[in-house]
């Protein structure tokens, strides 16, 4: 695809008419001064489309935006990090439909046009007491500069904030498409929650969007799934306000192929970035299946070899070891034949037939000692092919992990929790 | 169950007409005298009757030991650690055969009567010049005190051998079944080889041995499988050959369910030592699932829960962390309603109706500080159970399996690789 748009700065402030602001409530840490209140405004309002997770276990807020996006017309986005308002049972309902409400109140909104959205750690109450009173602050500093601090108060384990904002031309139209996300944990939506928010001032409609942005996030965020399921919190919320001026994008026309196209490249730098930051991660391995019976065997045998521990620990080591990725191939539940399989590192062959290849070790090791290489596998079989994004795994991933407690003492601290 | 049985010594020589040994070959490292080399061996023909690998990439040992049962009259077990034979095309197949056959001229049997198995690194050639030299030896030394020389010398990175055997009385006769195993990796079959011979003096038919067998398995080595999934080269082969001077065990008679049960105890404490000797383990779990709708529904939640690296950090950080517990049920695919689910750390309750209970903290971290302890998950929908064996993850863990390096420098010292 030739690149008919630019990056440019602004993130989610970029398109015309979105004003956003960050406060710091003490989610995180009430001790210290760091963003993990946002908020997200458009000043008409929007066509919305968003995807949600997967996983049977959702949290609160996942609830009320799918309830509320129903009517598509969300204006606001209101995040907040360090608490996910997940297994919260009624109260966590109605923590997220007062917080709705509050700001839909405040600008004047019905409460079914605010989006609600929670990131962190799962089963604590909600601090409302610190949230509900940042409120007033929040809404008084919506500005059209804003953009980065959103990025950074969505921010959990993440080491950076991750935004980018983009513009283009359609029929004369300067259009524009801003984002921001967060990812982190393990690269993995099944084990870390990620939020994208995306914000656009094109002008197309509900079902135009819809189906671009279900089809945007198949060939991106669902590429950085591991096995297809997802956190208590995953969310992708996408608004459109239309303030370009352009005409109404048609359905399936040329400027909404462009459209829809521009909106998964925006969609799978977010994603890239997500992998890049995952927690504790040294290396950027794309995993690419080809030659497989069907699609779905392609995608089974990508998920298998990114999923494997021991696969991941080889990579951290910088082992090129393909025994490991053959083995994980074998147990994918593909339709495999161990003597065609050929395996790659970057582009040197590493298993030839199912046996090793004559790419003496140390060039094969100098693939792998790199920040970002290429498993290519090859199955001989059919024509159909799938890519995942993922990364090594670190025993310093697992040291990260090992608690999570210091969330708990502060929760007994704030009577929040009874455990 | 009553017991009927008590453990003696002797490992798989206990049992009437079973010869053991083992001897230094030099595969695991040729400097380094460590046992690698393995032989079993009945005085008299047996009934023999195993289970497999189901990974689609099986090794070479796997294949022609899986020819070689199908005559069901397998009367020796040479086994080797240090490299699994997987991958190494035609030319691994001709080892395997030619190991069995050396074997079993020496020992005047049939070729088709030896069942060969391997453990190790994966696609590396086996260094057969220094195996053959060393069959002459290994069948001179076979003795009936040579039983825990078989556990010590198919380990590899198992910290302790592995072994059991047992005596009951059938009718008046005494019975004795004998047991070694190696694990180690991750405590999941899809991930490092698990080998079990069991020796029985027991007489018992083909047909009744085999149903023992596979009901046994399941209740057993299955349990510690996280996905269902096995490694190229895992093998459990049974062999009986009926020395105990017992009338033949009729088929679903008193004798052939206390024999099947007691074949059962003897896996589960091998499966159970596998876990607890798992790579840098340092907790021994146990995942109870019950109220699922369905049997695979428990069995779907059990495994997820275990297989989770999020949930088995936060063990190893002694952090009774149920908000990842609940997340894994949630993306297991398992029907379940979040508002139903309990979950008890011990016999505290640390979630009750998908929310937080009322233990205090303290008191759930207490459970998980200790070096075993149950997990035991709810669901209210049905009757059906589920239990799985599994451990914490370590940090230490991932830096253990970063590089198989070393075997690739001597393989190639060896001259058996192109890489």
């Amino acid at each position: 695809m030739s690149t008919p748009f630019r990056k440019i700065s602004g993130g989610v402030c970029a398109p015309k008419g979105f004003l956003a602001n960050a406060v710091s409530a003490g989610i995180k840490n009430p001790e210290a001064d760091r963003l993990d209140l946002a908020l997200i405004y458009s000043t008409s309002p929007c066509v919305a489309a968003g995807t949600f997770t997967t996983n049977r276990i959702k949290a609160a807020p996942v609830r009320v935006s799918q309830a509320h996006m129903r009517d598509r017309d969300i204006q606001a986005i209101v995040a907040n990090s360090g608490n996910a308002n997940a297994c919260t049972g009624v109260n966590g309902i109605a923590d997220a439909k007062n917080s709705a409400k509050t700001i839909a109140k405040a600008l004047g909104l019905r409460q079914g046009q605010v989006a609600v959205c929670s990131t962190g750690v799962i089963g604590l109450p909600m601090p409302m007491m610190r949230i509900t009173p940042q409120f007033p602050q929040l809404i008084d500093g919506l500005d059209r500069k804003k953009g980065t601090d959103v990025a950074k108060a969505i921010m959990t384990s993440d080491t950076q904030h991750k935004e980018i904002a983009i513009t283009m031309d359609l029929d004369g139209h300067k259009v524009k498409i801003g984002a921001c996300a967060k990812g982190a944990g393990m690269i993995c939506p099944s084990m870390a929650t990620m939020l994208c928010f995306i914000t656009t001032d094109a002008n197309i409609g509900k079902t135009s969007l819809d189906k671009a942005v279900h089809e945007a996030v198949e060939h991106s965020f669902n590429r950085i799934t591991i096995d297809g399921d997802m956190s208590t919190n995953d969310s992708v919320v996408v608004l459109a306000n239309g303030q370009s001026g352009m005409p109404r994008i048609k359905h399936n026309s040329k400027n909404y192929r462009l459209f829809r196209e521009t909106l998964e490249f925006v969609m799978l730098e977010m994603a890239k970035s997500l992998v890049r930051d995952g927690e504790r991660v040294t290396k950027f391995v794309t995993v690419k299946v080809r030659g497989a019976r069907t699609y779905s065997d392609a995608k089974k045998v990508a998920e298998a070899v990114a999923n494997s521990a021991l696969v991941k620990s080889s990579w951290n080591g910088e082992d090129p070891n393909w025994g490991r990725i053959i083995h994980a191939i074998g147990y994918s539940r593909a339709m495999i034949r161990e003597e065609l399989i050929d395996i790659y590192i970057g582009s040197k062959p590493a298993c030839l037939g199912g046996m090793e290849a004559s790419t003496p070790m140390d060039e094969l090791r100098k693939r792998v000692a790199k920040d970002k290489f290429e498993i290519t596998i090859d199955l001989h079989l059919g024509d159909a092919e799938y890519t995942v994004y993922t990364s090594d795994m670190s025993p310093e991933y697992i040291d990260f992990n090992r608690s999570e407690y210091a969330y708990w003492k502060q929760a007994r601290k704030d009577g929040l929790t009874k455990q």
